[in-house]
């Protein structure tokens, strides 16, 4: 065993768990007072549920097994793996294991912020638990297992620009096409707390280096190299928000800077480990620019009520980067890729295997949304009733009131 | 000095102590707005408090020298102490100390929740003070030091099942019971801020990877297993606590969610480096089913003031996880261990050890608690009088007003 | 490459990171509603603005290159750095290119504090702009390079007294008088929230370990030397101001317990690894009684609108840091330093070098720092109109607000 390795992945598979609570800080802070506390609930449910269910059997339909598709079906409860046993980079396969848990868990938490304040808890429940079988672990299985027919093809993903953000913004946007927009959509709703917002930033920020630097799942120069271009990608993400409103809205705001450093973040995530200083300063800045084009003209345009941006901000920096770690990945700053990127002299061929890549998910992810989406909604309804809705989901779903504060009305 | 062991403890370390400001947010948001500074205050001066108490004299007494019931009363202020020298798994003792610090403080913090509301500073802090010494430091050296009695009886308490969690719920039930109800006792109380809970939630169960998977006092194969079996106890005790809420209460809210969240962590504590993945689930869900029926059923029939469930989620998960250690500790999960427990062929031998520690626990701890809140109660006040209680102890004890927002009357 | 250690940096980095957001919520949740976005906005975006700078041209300008006041100016864009070299303690240079960045959003983040209400963004940013490069590199470059001037002379500041704390409390000084008092000065405003400010205390303690412990750059006894200081000067500083202001204000606060805790970090971070237990305990309780006469007598006398304490904590208790580090200095503690301090038998050497640099600290800032402000207030305005300071800055600069809640007037 690595002892440095072993408590770096460790430690990152800790700092990712936090993200999950954070992202229901982040979404709990921006919506209504009267859907907080439901907001928030659905997210860090996912810390359980999802927990439980990669323990029960998601793990071994991820990683274990040599299919192109999905993994092995025997593996109920972890039965017959040795979480002692060592991964190529020395650490246990326990570590290993719960690391990979985390990413499982913050997946459906980032979709969650699309359907807030109109849809069944229920509906939300049944929906993710098929998803994670049918959409999740398959994405896992063919991204990331050596085996997958995306790994095969010579995707680069270094820390889940398909299998996470691609992936989490196309739900996002087919639910919410599905479920429909808010009863007040148009109406500019006072945000509960921006305080709470920018708490949810800082999580997932910090948390956002596990996911990332631990992606190397160990400590060696692409950690560090991924580190390093996680701060300079979300740097450049965050100037480059808050310049943007500066120049079309005259004034920033600190929601548009949480906003942009998420962007720098999600974008940063496919190319942390292949691409240098310059390249992630770029991708930063054009992920932010990709997702404010989006949320502020586009999303309008298309009556899509996308609440919290899970589409505008996953989606839309996802696919940024996934293609544009075809432009920037180098050997320069990860000697072990076997193709440079465009600007690299690599050529077209990296960038193509990335578009396809990203296009295969981007259809994969709406085909299977739509159809579990339409699925259960025959078991379960989708949408709260008006009256639930104008109440509040918190009310409807939890009887929990989230303060004891007079609002404005 | 083993480079990973030393940074894994390290941090472990710095991750307890976030234990106890996340308990602080806990139980602030769980109080009515007119409690909040006062509750986050006598929590979070542990951190102080009792740090200087444990380099004052407290490290000695809990873990120097050869006594079976306490240690040596000559290293004033460290005097002595070689932080530099290694202990058994090659940490420096400074590492070590530090850590074990982290545990002094939150267990004090742990019983406030159940007394906090009406009972004055003064009390509380001297009680702390002479608990500390008399029930603290003796139950540590008894449980961690090698030559302490009940360590060397065979019993198996990884992470503090009885020095803190049980020695806290028990110090809380007697508290609660001498200083008697609230006055609006039985009254719902709209909680302060929910979001502030799920902060509190947070960092308790980031902190808690620090706390049971620390405890291996090494990076290795038992720290790497304690991580998982906290993982997985804690999203069954969620689940768990999620279902019955929905069962019996047909709405989940997301406090109960946090409550299970911590009876699961609670529960796996003492059993964390001893046991599988199946052993672990199933100690979340009894410890869960066991503190939630105690808090809606038994609390309120036996007229228990715990104010915030601090013997309802410590003691009774603590005594679960304690016993059931001695069901499912098992060689295949810690080779290091004396014997089997009941569910792995060992029989009823560990599982009596357990229940004789716990018994122990819970006599030793009542009547010292009690003899010392009844000594400090002949030195200054328990309880706050009437007309400090109604208007709030923010403003009696601090003159201080948690924020500046209208609150609901 | 020592994987312990380039993990223990790392994961340094990663805590100092996270105090930058400690620092808004600490700040954001001292002042008045109408002004907590703008507070929060300044603090956090330096996390971008200031991590763009040091990549850009910030880490050449502070750290390569052998002059005795600032480094090269030919890295623009980390050019020419290889990121993989070790550093002499066996670390990657961008681990500690990513350490260092840390350390420079930070500072400039303190003294915002000094004049949060009623001053310009344009203006607080340029001069942010501009202070780095005449400011803040030739400080770093003067005390941490080995080439410095103030490294030759045998300045002791283990984490960044001078460089850090003096320097942004000097600022502050500079930057409250030029800018002058809010409208409603000597007025008690009511803190947004307290909660906040402990969730920021949180943050900033936590990341501290980062801070001090990290700057061992490596992971050995001085890093563990300087987290058992750090703990122990904190703890001390704490029960210092609770003591004080139970026996002066008759009620101890939780504010002023959060204000102790910092201060005791400050105190400890110029001598956190070259001092023992003993010493530390002796800093946390000088640094915090200056700091609490300073802020509560002296204050208010200068008339100086120190709006959060940024110079009465980070300067008065830097400052006593600084200088007491050549009283407690041992070898006992640290066995490569030259000298030992006053009180450990070294005479007046080392306090005498620590003065000179204390001194021609806060000569060269507070010139710079009025300089800079001079300059920039001819290109800007400092202050914002009585107009728009009334209205809040939350308005005026961001239109945003920064809740849903009815606050008190």
């Amino acid at each position: 065993m690595s002892l440095g390795s072993t408590v770096f992945v460790l430690i990152s598979a800790i700092l990712v768990l936090l993200m999950t609570p954070g992202l229901a800080f982040f979404y709990g802070g921006l919506v209504s007072k009267k859907n907080v506390v439901n907001t928030m609930f659905l997210v860090f449910l996912m810390t359980g549920m999802v927990a439980l269910m990669w323990i029960l059997f998601g793990y071994g339909f991820s990683f274990v097994g040599n299919g192109a598709f999905i993994g092995d079906f025997k593996h109920f409860f972890l039965n017959g793996i040795d979480l002692n046993s060592l991964q190529p980079t020395k650490i246990p396969t326990g570590v290993y294991m719960l690391f990979q848990m985390m990413f499982a868990i913050i997946t459906p938490g980032l979709f969650i912020g699309a359907i807030v304040g109109r849809t069944k808890l229920k509906f939300i429940l049944l929906f993710i638990f098929i998803w994670s079988i049918v959409v999740y672990y398959p994405m896992v299985h063919m991204v990331w297992s050596t085996t997958g027919f995306l790994a095969k093809m010579g995707t680069l993903d270094f820390a889940g620009g398909t299998v996470i953000h691609i992936n989490a913004g196309v739900t996002a946007f087919v639910l919410a096409k599905l479920i429909g927009k808010r009863l007040n959509y148009g109406k500019k709703v006072q945000a509960y707390s921006v305080p709470l917002v920018l708490i949810g930033t800082t999580l997932l920020w910090i948390g956002w280096y596990g996911f990332n630097a631990g992606s190397a799942l160990a400590i060696n120069n692409i950690a560090m190299q991924a580190a390093v271009t996680t701060t300079v990608a979300t740097a450049a993400s965050m100037m480059t928000w808050f310049g943007l409103d500066t120049f079309f809205n005259r004034k920033p705001s600190l929601m548009g800077v949480c906003t942009g450093t998420l962007c720098g973040l999600v974008g940063i995530t496919p190319a942390a480990g292949y691409v240098t200083v310059a390249g992630a300063f770029w991708i930063g800045i054009i992920a932010t620019i990709a997702s404010y084009c989006f949320v502020n003209y586009i999303k309008p345009r298309i009556q899509l009520d996308d609440t919290l941006d899970a589409f505008g901000c996953h989606g839309v920096s996802g696919m940024v980067g996934s293609v544009a770690t075809g432009l920037f990945a180098t050997k320069l700053a990860n000697p072990t890729i076997a193709n440079n990127g465009l600007f690299y002299g690599g050529g077209l061929h990296q960038v193509l295997i990335q578009l396809g890549a990203t296009i295969f998910t981007v259809v994969f992810v709406a085909v299977a949304a739509f159809a579990i989406a339409k699925l259960v909604g025959m078991i379960t309804p989708m949408r709260a009733s008006r009256q639930e809705e104008e109440e509040g989901m918190d009310l409807s779903e939890h009887s929990e009131v989230v303060d004891d504060a007079v609002h404005i009305k």
